[in-house]
C-alpha cells in the first residue's frame, strides 16, 4: 500500500519552508490551509512545525445582522449597493478587457466567488454585474461554436452568517448553479486552481481580530478611551495598518492557490487612508469618528464602564491605494491592473440621511455592539449615533471614497 | 459577434426533443433545467416549447426542524445515524470495489454530495465513511506517486433547510472544501459532469409533491379519511407510486448529467414496499398508520376538522427493489452495482423507545403539520401518536427495512 499525504498536507507542502522537525499528533483543531508539513510515512505522520500558523490564531467573525427585520443588513445595505452600482461599469470594463479566457480549458465550469456576501440583494447584483462581463467576453472571444460555459457562483461569508436568509433570497431568473461556503477569507476555502473570478464588496476592511496591543495597558498602542484609529496616537494606527496588512498577506497567499492562471480578483473598499494621512477627512472615518463619540458619551454618563469602552475596538480598516499596492506586490502571484481610488461627488446635506447613516451602521455592527455592550442599550446607542449625525450635516463630514483593487493572477 | 446560448438553454437542448416551434419571452421564472430550447438569435432568442417543464411545476419543501431545540432533526436523528451505520461498510465496500478512479484527470477535485443532508451530525458521518473509502481506494490504485486529490464536498437540500445550524456545526478538524447547495435534487443543481459521488441517505422517500388525485373529490384516488397510502386503496396507492416514479425519473436524469462517468450514486432509503405488496408489515408505514390513526382521532375528536383531514398526505413513499430497479433501467445511463434490502433483528420492546420514534417524527414532520393543522396542536398531536406507538409494542410492529442502491455511471 502506498503511502499517502491529505490534500491539506499537500498543499501546505508547498507553500511553507521547512525549519524544524518535530513528531507531533495532529491537533484535533487542525483546519484546511494549516501550515503544518506533513511528510508520508506509514500508518503515522511526521509534522514538521514551521511557524505559528496564521489561521490557528482565532479569528473573529462579525455577522451583519441576519433575516429581513428592520435593522438587517438585507434592508439596510443600499449604500453599499450605491457602491456596487458606483463601480459596475468599471468592472464589466477590466473583466472584458482582462479576463484571459484563453488559458482556459473550454470544457470548464467557469467559477465565480462573491466574498463576504452577507445576505441580501447586493450580493446578487454584484454576481450578475460579472456574469454579464464574462458572457460578453465569452460572445467577443469565443471558441467551440461560441458556448458559453455554465455558471456556478459561490457565495462566501463567515459560519456565522445569516445563509438561509441568502438561500432564499436568490434571484428566481439566475442562469447560474448556486453554492454557499462558510468561512473567514482569511483561510483556504477552495481547491486548487478552481476559481476564475473573485470579487469581494466592501468586505476586507473587516481585519481578521483586534491587535492584542489595543486592549495592552502595557504597549503604546493601547487604545485608552477611544474605540477606532482615526484620531489615536500613531502606534493605535500602526497597530491598525499592520494587522491590515497581515490579513492581506493571508487573502492574496490563499487566493493564489484558487485562483486560475488569467483569472481575475476585484476588490472593492469604502473609504481609504488617501496619501497615508490618517486624519484625511473621509466619511467612512467620520462615522466612526462619530460612533466614538457615541459610546464616550455613554461611558461619560456611566451607561457603559471605562474598562468596556477601552476594551472595544472596531474591526475594520480603510487601506490606501499604496498599502493596497504594497500587499500585492508582496504577495507577487498577481499583476496589478487597476487600483484607483474613486471619490463621490459632495452633495447637500438631507436630514433623512441620517437615520439611513445610522441604520446601516447597525446593522454591520450590532452583533460587535451588544456583544460587548449589551444588547439592552442599542437603541439608546443608536438614537444618540443618528442625532451625532444629524448636527454633523453628514455630507460636509467628508467624502465617501471607495477603493478599486483589480488584479489578475499571472 | 458570435450568437450564444445560454448554459442553460445548451444543457436543455441536450435533454429535450423538440416538438414545435414559438417565439416567446424568456419567462422570468425560468429556472436551471427548464425544458426549453434556445436557438441562436442575435439579440432575441426563439425558444422551443418542448413539453410541460417539470421543474416549473411547483417542488414542495418538507424541512426538517432546525437549530438544536428538543425537537430539531439534529438532536432527532440518531435513527436515521443508526441506518446510516448499518450500511457504512457495505458503501465503503462498493465505493473500495468499484469506483473507477482510472477515468478521473489526476488533477480533479474530487467531488461528493450528500443530497438531502438537512442538519445535524448524520451528514458529516455518511460523508466521512465515504471519504475513508474514497482515500482507501486512491491509497490502493494511487497514480501521481499517490497523492490524494483535493476533497470538495457539498451539502445539499432545499433553500428552506437550515443551513445555518449545518455551517454552524461543521466538523473542525475536516480535511475537505465545504459548500452548501440549496435546491431541490429534482432539478439540476451541479454543472455538467462536476460530481464524483453523489449520496443521500433517509432523503428520496420524499416524494416532490403530493399528486393532485390524492385530494380530488372526483378522483378514484381519492384519500378520503386517509392521510397515508399503506392500507389505502389501489388507486391511491399507485398515484403515490406514479409520482415517486416521477420523481425518480428527474433524479436520475439530473444525476446523469452531473455525475463523471466512473463516478457513483449511493442511496440509502427507508422501508420498502417489499415484493410489491402494500400491507407488508414494515416500521415505516406502521408509523405513518399510527401517525393516522392519531389525526383521525383528532378528527372524531372535532380538534381538527373532516376537510383539513382529507387535504392531508405524508408525502413519503417507500419503493421495493423492484421500482428502484425499474426506475434505474428506465433513465439507462448507470449500472446497478447493488440493490439490496436490509432489515434489523427483532429487537425486545423498550418502551423508551416510543418517546424516540415519536420526537424522531416529530422533527421530520412538524413543518408540514403545524402549516396543515395549526402549531397550537403539535404538542396534543404528538402526545397521543407516543401513547399510540407505546400501546403497540413497538418492536412488534413490523422490521425495519433498509433498501441499499449503489450505481455507477456508465
Amino acid at each position: 500500500m502506498a503511502s499517502t499525504a491529505s490534500p491539506m498536507a499537500s498543499q501546505l507542502r508547498s507553500s511553507f519552508a521547512s525549519s524544524s522537525t518535530k513528531r507531533l499528533a495532529v491537533p484535533k483543531h487542525i483546519n484546511i490551509g494549516a501550515p503544518f508539513r506533513i511528510s508520508p510515512a506509514k500508518r503515522s505522520f511526521i509534522i514538521k512545525a514551521v511557524q505559528i500558523p496564521r489561521e490557528m490564531e482565532a479569528i473573529e467573525e462579525y455577522p451583519m445582522n441576519g433575516g429581513h427585520g428592520i435593522y438587517s443588513y438585507a434592508k439596510n445595505s443600499y449604500r453599499q449597493g450605491q457602491a456596487i452600482n458606483a463601480v459596475k461599469e468599471l468592472i464589466k470594463e477590466e473583466i472584458t478587457e482582462k479576463l484571459d479566457i484563453s488559458k482556459f480549458p473550454s470544457s470548464d465550469t467557469f467559477r465565480i466567488v462573491d466574498m463576504g456576501c452577507s445576505a441580501g440583494p447586493n450580493t446578487f447584483f454584484a454576481v450578475q454585474n460579472v456574469l454579464e462581463a464574462v458572457e460578453k467576453k465569452y460572445q467577443c472571444e469565443g471558441r467551440d461554436h461560441c458556448r458559453l460555459p455554465e455558471f456556478q457562483v459561490f457565495f462566501n461569508d463567515h459560519s456565522s452568517n445569516d445563509f438561509n436568509t441568502l438561500f432564499t433570497s436568490l434571484p428566481p431568473n439566475k442562469n447560474y448553479y448556486v453554492a454557499g461556503v462558510p468561512g473567514s477569507f482569511h483561510v483556504r476555502l477552495f481547491p486548487e486552481a478552481s476559481l476564475h473570478i473573485v470579487i469581494s464588496s466592501y468586505a476586507i476592511q473587516w481585519i481578521s481580530r483586534i491587535p492584542k496591543e489595543l486592549v495592552d495597558k502595557s504597549s503604546p498602542a493601547w487604545n485608552k478611551g477611544r474605540t477606532y484609529y482615526a484620531h489615536a496616537g500613531a502606534e493605535t494606527i500602526k497597530a491598525y495598518a499592520d494587522q491590515f496588512a497581515k490579513d492581506m498577506d493571508s487573502f492574496f497567499h490563499f487566493r493564489a492557490q484558487e485562483v486560475v492562471p488569467g483569472g481575475m480578483v476585484l476588490l472593492t473598499i469604502p473609504g481609504g487612508r488617501w496619501d497615508g494621512s490618517s486624519d484625511y477627512q473621509i466619511l467612512s472615518n467620520t462615522l466612526y469618528d462619530l460612533l466614538e463619540s457615541t459610546i464616550v458619551d455613554l461611558a461619560k454618563k456611566g451607561i457603559i464602564s471605562e474598562e468596556k469602552l477601552d476594551s472595544f475596538n472596531v474591526p475594520q480598516y480603510f487601506p490606501s491605494p499604496q498599502e493596497m499596492e504594497a500587499a500585492v506586490k508582496r504577495n507577487g502571484c498577481f499583476s496589478i491592473e487597476r487600483i484607483e481610488c474613486l471619490h463621490d461627488e459632495k452633495k447637500q446635506a438631507n436630514p433623512k440621511e441620517a437615520r439611513v447613516f445610522s441604520s446601516h451602521m447597525r446593522a454591520g455592527l450590532e452583533f460587535l455592539l451588544s456583544e460587548h455592550f449589551g444588547h439592552e442599550i442599542m437603541d439608546e446607542l443608536f438614537d444618540l449615533f443618528t442625532k451625532k449625525i444629524e448636527e454633523c450635516e453628514v455630507f460636509d463630514m467628508g467624502v465617501a471614497f471607495k477603493l478599486l483593487v483589480v488584479l489578475k493572477r499571472k
